[in-house]
């Protein structure tokens, strides 16, 4: 057993058994240790922007870290903006990050950078295994921190010297942190206050968003209380069946118009609203003036059990509203929309999918007729880097062989990490890919507006347009081994989505919108 | 003027013209302040690993930083393992990254994150524009910095509120830095050193592999001292005419063998040769036990005037051996390899072209051929981080419009920054890609039997192969834009390069080896 095995060992003894890959020479070890544990599935990713959202969908879907593998700083980097997605999304991720031998490091070789800075602002736990004996207990370690609460990345270093000298350490077996719930007298003060409050709002986020806090959610809902999330989740239950509490409007404008008289906030699994971005004479802050805030939960608390506890002390019923199951009879026709996609999408997802979005501007449409839908769950982006529709597909298929994942993306968000639908057909996973093209960073002429920046011009045009030329998703998707299609009529998309829901494995949709 | 117009002026006043950019809301004022000066070029890039590389591209063919235009800390993220090339390339690069407004940062809005912290391992200066009217004198000084020497990147962070709010300055002039020759002293103690010396050799780096440098080396050799370059350089000149100096071989026992007896070495513009990577019972240092060492310029130094008056001290000749003119009269025949490929590239490639090279394991076989063909630039990938031959390609035809820039690809590496082929359709580049299609991460399957891991199992082929599905690489450049051709025997690669060296305009050929 060399440093490589203990590591993985410890891995799968703490039931981190998937590895979204891209190796170098410094990651060999590790890679033909993977040959010795079976239990740990190796999934190359042709690009680490794929394999750190990837391990984002699966932790999001089984509450366990999935590892990744990397390739020294620059490695890292390249997984970088889907990691600051995950940090958004509170996701256990173990990076493992190989290293130049301990001794070479000294000689500043080409690859060689300073890991520790680059992974810190993104990593929750960050160590290097410096000896071989030292990396199953530095590994259990880096278990742990993973759980948080709330979780999130972690980068555990490992220097090519750790991993091919002999280790004589047994696999260690990780503690796994419990939340620990809010007191009763934190329960007593928020539902004093929302006692006597005129017009008290809930606000959820994190491990509040998740099925066994929506139903105690329902519960004050049905006491009348009004319930909202956060506007980014990054997992949450939706369909037929499950309590839909409202969300946090995008533009501050509208979020505060919407928020009018709240005289009280309590937050839940969550903290105090902000804007996305800052805009010329335009609030910061996503709380009225004068509004009172309380938290019930805080992040690293468990919010299922504040929830029972509040709708308990509030007198709520034993259960509250959820949402029928309703979705269209026929196909919509005319002009393909994301209104009329999102109308097929609805009509045709099966229980139990997974839908990852990265959709921007177009998903807005797709959430309305889904909110009927049979129940499933969303994925989103908590962290506004662009690119992660694919990647968390491809977690969320390995992490649930038997769920439908469907992945939704604008065409910019897609081509940031378009490596993902490789793998896909790779692993056969069963996932549909639908890309909205409307070949334009359309957000940002919105936003252009909105920041006081007057109409694109030539130079800022062409910096906002994708359209000259026009991507051909089809041909690509196709050059990377995806079955693939394009419609551009909200018939064709209907059959197309209604075959790709109908039969296994991976799809491709272009979306003419 | 605001805060972007006082950025932009500054810029173009200090001659920098190109802007790489993928921008988001918080760049938005910039995007709209490029419709006032058009003398800067915007190049949207799909992924800010195109722009980054595209920088570098750009600044190894100008010595002039262009600059980038990157979304907060993933945007950045997004761009960091080019800049890690840029870094050890010493290219001049000026990273613009927009940020939240300053007084939103408190607010941890979800694109937050430690920009100055992700930004310094591989940044020689980092400084934010907090208020608009700093912004002019801080850009100046960005400027002046990215210089060196001897270069590198730099980041200035623009925070919204200091690019949207009026700025009262002017364009601010930077300091160019000079290089200062080594003393008349230290090139005698090397003069009398290589004199003592029974086996001396010249080592030669960064500015000292550019062709006035190889000039003043070629006559060092011609009075029989023997001269290597590092294995990977930034530029340099090749062919016809070109002084062809050896080179550091790449795996460090072959290095040591190849430098055995020598008793001295001298570096000119670099440092102690390393072994890439470490191995076990192999050597990190290549240097041969005993042998001196001495410097004559280090790479902030002017190594032309160094070597120059190192060889009026040693009293070689006005002038040394140059290449000869020399490529195949036919077309090579029967399979395609790298070596027939080279021989074809060798025969049709145009006197001032630019060859962009990461295509790892199929690079020797390029180079051989190319040694005697018509006088052309190289630049080659320093710091490991695949995924540059695309964008330092785009970099290099906006530099030098009137130039064929030749993209040399492996498979493994092409995928990285697979979004470059795009930004050659739209900006019409005078680009040939050629991705060598060997379906494989080849390279790694050598360094497993090298790092002693044994040969690949079931898990471990998983992670080296990429051959399941093969990459269609004519669909996929088909569907971004570029004319496309697959070539299966020599025949058909000679017959597809000669017409892409014939026509303008960006080609692409995959090249099933």
């Amino acid at each position: 057993m060399n440093g490589a095995d203990a590591l993985i060992e410890t891995l799968v003894a703490n039931e981190v058994t998937a590895c979204f890959a891209n190796p170098g020479t410094s990651e060999m070890q590790f890679v033909s240790a993977l040959d010795r544990q079976p239990a740990m599935r190796p999934v190359l990713c042709l690009f680490e922007g794929v394999a750190t959202g990837a391990a984002d969908g699966y932790g999001r879907m089984t509450d366990k870290p999935a590892c990744t593998l990397l390739h020294l700083g620059p490695g890292y980097g390249n997984g970088l903006a889907n990691l600051h997605n995950a940090r958004r999304a509170f996701t256990p991720i173990i990076n493992v990050i190989g290293d130049h031998a301990t001794y070479h490091r000294q000689y500043d070789a080409p690859l060689n950078s300073d890991i520790p800075t680059i992974v810190g602002p993104n990593s929750i736990w960050v160590k290097s295994a410096d000896t071989p004996d030292s990396v199953a207990a530095i590994a259990a370690e880096a278990v742990s921190a993973s759980y948080g609460p709330p979780g999130g990345p972690v980068s555990l270093i490992l220097p090519a010297d750790s991993a091919w000298l002999p280790a004589s350490t047994k696999p260690v077996v990780a503690n796994v942190p419990v939340r620990a719930a809010p007191t009763g007298e934190a329960v007593d003060v928020v539902a004093k206050a929302i006692r006597a409050a005129a017009k008290p709002v809930l606000l959820l986020g994190s491990q509040a968003t998740r099925a066994e806090a929506l139903v105690q959610a329902s519960r004050l809902a049905a006491a009348g209380f009004r319930v909202l999330t956060d506007t980014f989740i990054a997992r949450q239950p939706r369909g037929a069946g499950v309590f839909q509490p409202g969300r946090m409007q995008y533009f501050g404008e509208a979020a505060l118009a919407d928020l009018q008289g709240v005289d009280l906030m309590v937050y839940v699994g969550t903290v105090t609203p902000v804007a996305f971005f800052a805009y010329p004479d335009r609030p910061s802050v996503l709380v009225p003036e004068g509004c009172e805030t309380l938290t019930l939960s805080t992040r690293q608390e468990d919010s299922v059990a504040g929830l029972a506890a509040l709708a308990d002390a509030l007198g709520a019923p034993a259960s509250g509203p959820v949402q029928p199951l309703k979705v269209a009879d026929a196909s919509p026709t005319g002009p393909l929309t994301p209104q009329a996609a999102g109308v097929s999408i609805a009509r045709y997802l099966p229980e139990g999918a997974i839908i990852c979005d990265d959709s921007v501007t177009s998903g807005g449409g797709v959430a309305v007729p889904c909110a009927t839908a049979k129940p499933h769950d969303v994925l989103a982006l908590t962290g506004g880097a662009i690119g992660i529709g694919g990647p968390l597909a491809i977690g969320a298929a390995v992490a649930k062989p038997d769920s439908k994942v469907v992945s939704l993306n604008g065409d910019g968000s897609a081509m940031y990490t378009v490596q993902s639908l490789w793998t896909m057909a790779r692993e056969k996973l069963d996932v549909t890919v639908v890309v909205f093209a409307n070949h334009s960073y359309r957000i940002l002429n919105i936003e252009m507006g909105r920041t006081g920046s007057g109409n694109p011009g030539p130079s800022a045009s062409k910096l906002l347009d994708l359209g000259d030329p026009k991507i051909d998703w089809v041909s690509v998707a196709k050059g990377l081994g995806l079955p693939a299609v394009r419609c551009e009529t909200a018939e064709e998309f209907d059959v197309a989505f209604a075959r790709a829901m109908a039969e296994p494995g991976p799809k491709f949709i272009e979306a003419a919108i």
